[in-house]
């Protein structure tokens, strides 16, 4: 990893943005309960999602203007620039707004940084249990407790996977889950990786935005993971694509009970 | 409810002892892990789930030598009663026993008392959250936080499914469900039945036997809640039933959108 120092520095700016943005969720979660039974749901989520996305952005762009910002809500520097050369971060203000609506539990803010393309770091903060994922250099925190890869096998372990897909068996997914202990689901990506993370599930199946598995795919690569897609390729970090997380030494096991191209 | 007192007393007893096997599974679950990659899987869980059985069925007996019990891991007094007179309890020692072994997180202790047949109390503690579910004659806590129902609509809510029931389209329940915001799988009754007395998700619908439904059919019923099985029956707590739980003023609309019986 280049520039080792500098990305060192953005990360700890980071962190403080992503818990600062918790922060204010959980301070302004309550108010949600009340003003949905008045209000629009979508309404409502849209705003703390744009509230979210404006603190961040802000300190990315006073902190560092030259950077380029892929985020969920429609906004600035959103698809105009190469991937494969820029500084660039990738935002999710509230991943699993559903659940933030309906459960207030089980969402996250996540935040993901590109140095001249290269992936550097991931954060995903589990909001209301106020955990926050993040790599350095070599290695995976949740807070200050350091991670490490569980090694599995694939008949003992958990998969998660988006319900639209184990619905309608795509990829023979569903079949081929009934060769492990089961699935879950949970309705959020980040809690999704952070759940790959701590060695709950192995691996995880979705139709994913980039500010989805942008965070989840740089932390679990960290342990050994890989993220591709359906199609055998690295996620473009443009469109919507099928995507899974699972450890490298699984792959071809998993492929061979699939639809899914090695 | 007839006999407050002794009930009361039985409460009092009854959650000292679901705490202290929530207890002795949180001081022991590292040692599953290792033991885990030595030796069978099925071997562990059986262990643990006699082991804190054990625990209680002693606590019962010694107190109160003549009241039955109906617990997951064969034993004494297993079916041999009368449900509709007798004093008895029902015990799931582990509930969730893959997510105990796998992610060591998301089971539960679950007890529930009947006295002349009449349902008193439900305890469901969720072990490593410890957070204990419980009820007196009137009301339902968290630990000492007072629940109470949140009144929600259907199309903007979210439901406990079994993954089976979802997979195959039992009863209609999955087309039904796409009227929902979604579906969430946790894989333990007993955080399922939490996940509806906290207000997460709206209706549980599985396959469950007598100790999976007991202790949370008294504890959401206290809330509003009816259980009923899909034949629009009382479960009879003695076999495996396909049920459900949810609040009373949505019965009907739900009946109409699936194959279940009202």
């Amino acid at each position: 990893m280049k520039d080792n120092l500098f990305a060192l520095k953005k990360l700890k700016q980071a962190k403080t943005w992503v818990r600062e943005a918790g922060a204010f969720l959980r301070d302004n979660i309550h108010q949600t309960l009340e003003v949905s039974q008045k209000s629009n749901f979508s309404d409502l989520v849209t705003n703390f999602d744009h509230q979210v996305q404006e603190i961040i952005i802000e300190e990315i762009s006073r902190s560092y203007p030259e950077d380029k910002i892929l985020a969920e809500e429609a906004g600035r520097n959103t698809a105009d620039f190469d991937r494969s050369q820029a500084n660039f971060w990738v935002l999710d203000p509230i991943d699993g707004t559903i659940n933030f609506v309906v459960q207030q539990d089980n969402f996250a803010v996540m935040l993901a940084y590109y140095e001249k393309g290269q992936p550097q770091f991931g954060l995903i903060l589990d909001v209301m249990a106020d955990k926050l994922y993040w790599n350095n250099a070599q290695e995976v925190f949740c807070n200050d407790r350091l991670l490490s890869y569980k090694p599995q096998v694939f008949e003992k372990s958990l998969l998660s996977i988006n319900s639209m897909i184990y619905r309608k068996n795509l990829y023979n997914l569903t079949n081929f889950s009934l060769n492990t202990l089961g699935v879950r689901m949970l309705g959020s990506a980040g809690i999704a990786y952070a759940d790959l993370l701590e060695g709950k599930t192995v691996a995880y199946f979705s139709r994913l935005q980039p500010w989805d598995y942008a965070a989840g795919g740089i932390l679990t690569e960290k342990l050994g993971f890989v993220t591709k897609t359906f199609e055998g390729e690295k996620p473009n970090l443009t469109d919507r694509q099928y995507v899974y997380s699972l450890p490298a030494h699984l792959v071809e096991q998993l492929i061979q009970g699939t639809d899914i191209i090695l």
